[in-house]
């Protein structure tokens, strides 16, 4: 019986990191799930040990005997992690890696999350916004993915920054009054009467800004859901038009009649927020040129499926539709 | 020959710290100048020994002979400075000072250095952006103040934030070229060739926003300048109609037709970019009520002259124009 090349693959995340153990046809073996695994927002020591946490797990749900890993490919966002990479490859050296381990942009890794073609497109609007043109496999053009203080329109964090800002406005009358306010201040357990100032200003406002300013910046993503949730009203109709305003410029920025292929959407601002990814279809039809642009987008949970595709191909071996979609199905069944 | 009572007035802030010992009747005798003077953004004892050096510097400017000071009254911004409120009054004691020591609002010393009425407005634009209405003395109601993350919208950080984030959005495409671009990667010494790639991302962009997340979120203000300096370009001016826009609700918020009075203009956005001021104006004129409000702004620099004004008040004295003008015009000569 011929064993099958293994290969690790893994999706290292700002909140949580994926690993699976996948064969060279693309059957996936044994996952595998921990905590934060981005050497930058949690430190170089809190990553590694996510991501041998979670390697651990799939290649221990994949042992059938001793395995060995002709390979390993992780996906992960950030400038910096080239220089980490030697440290990852040694622990995995551990769990039985004898061959090269290959860094990848966690972007390229949500497009082929949904596709196995090279040529094509990404939109995903998790806590970040980030569009990206993929032309012959490589990122040939990216949009914003600017972070929460410069860029990032129309995320998770630009839309919980936006409900906090109407609820603000709106308690000291600066902005129209929104069903967002109670929403906000039942969330944060802040009492609210109108009345009740101190020192000329309102204390349920001054009760909102101490719990938001006690946050991380970032964290005010928590808040996105509430624009979703009252659909009478027209600040958040606004702030959500305005969100998928922004997306849209974000691709179609990097839209090009040169480059066809499909459009994958990640982040649960695309994904759960269904009128949001249908507003940003609509709004960049016109900028592919004649042939119309994509008519509807591939939804992908993460970039684990991605991260699986591209240590397959980093050993040479080619995926078509019919190993992305065994890879798709075989992952699915074990998460 | 009576030798009249003696106040010391400080302004403290987040940048620099002011005092003055005045006396009486409104005369300034000695001026002093210090660092930071705000315990929230320095932490106590650096903000202790920024008031402890202007205090002295005046005090010692105003000597001949010995100085006793009858009451003291600090002007700081923050919540929490009544907790630390005896510290200071322990600090001037051994300066001479034989009398209360009274903490108050920054707010209300910007209006008071504008004018001794005791009813008005007061619309301060510098880092952040806050507007406060006066009634009979006291704050009758505040709009924004919210910090940078939440609110001071139109502020001093609001445009350098709205500076780099058009700047970031004309470099991949998202937003309208502007002459911004070239003024801002010019002040950071980034040299800009729009084929310069890495991994699909303008590399000017990336170098942009590495300078940008190197400072603190409130430092972006240094850039609010850049605003004003094209006045050709559509996105300069349209940021700058916007901040505007956001200064005039901000002071409509507080606009009540039963409260007339003279209205006060702090903070740079104001004092020195003219064309936001006059636009504020045009803007809240319906505000007011059927008399239409204030024509005009009281331009202040500081909170110095309305510190010294409190500190009168705390004793008992009254201010009145003239001795309004007297603070004013002496200080302006020891400064």
């Amino acid at each position: 019986m011929i064993t099958m090349e293994k290969f690790l693959a893994i999706d290292a995340g700002g909140t949580s990191t994926r690993a699976v153990v996948v064969d060279a046809s693309g059957t996936c073996l044994g996952y595998g799930r921990s905590g934060v695994g981005n050497p930058i927002s949690s430190g170089i020591e809190a990553a590694l040990a996510s991501l041998e946490d979670a390697a651990t797990q799939a290649v221990e749900a994949s042992r059938k005997g001793a395995v060995s890993l002709s390979g390993a490919a992780v996906a992960m966002a950030g400038a910096s992690v080239q220089i980490h990479g030697h440290l990852f490859h040694e622990r995995f050296i551990t769990l039985g890696l004898d061959g090269n381990t290959v860094i990848e942009s966690d972007l390229l890794a949500g497009y082929y999350s949904g596709t196995f073609h090279t040529n094509g497109y990404a939109l995903m609007a998790g806590t970040g916004a980030v569009g990206a043109r993929i032309k012959d496999g490589a990122l040939d053009a990216v949009s914003d993915g600017a972070g929460w203080l410069l860029g990032d329109d129309g995320s998770g964090f630009w839309l919980g920054r936006e409900v906090v800002h109407a609820a603000v406005a709106a308690l000291d009358g600066r902005g129209a009054p929104t069903a967002l306010t109670a929403l906000l201040l039942d969330s944060l357990d802040i009492a609210w009467d109108p009345k009740n100032r101190i020192d000329g200003r309102v204390a349920a406002q001054q009760a909102l800004m101490k719990a938001a300013y006690a946050l991380r910046p970032v964290e005010l993503s928590r808040f996105a859901p509430l624009a979703f949730a009252p659909a009478a009203d027209a600040v958040a109709q606004d702030i959500l038009a305005r969100a998928a305003g922004h997306l849209a410029r974000t691709l179609a920025a990097v839209a090009d009649p040169g480059v066809q292929g499909p459009l994958v959407f990640g982040g649960s601002v695309l994904t759960k927020g269904g009128a949001v990814g249908a507003a940003v279809l609509d709004a960049v039809s016109g900028a592919f040129g004649a042939g119309g642009g994509p008519a509807q987008a591939v939804l992908v949970e993460d970039g684990m499926v991605g991260a699986a595709v591209m240590a397959l191909r980093a050993a040479g071996i080619t995926v078509d539709a019919a190993v992305h979609e065994r890879i798709t199905g075989t992952l699915s069944t074990l998460r």
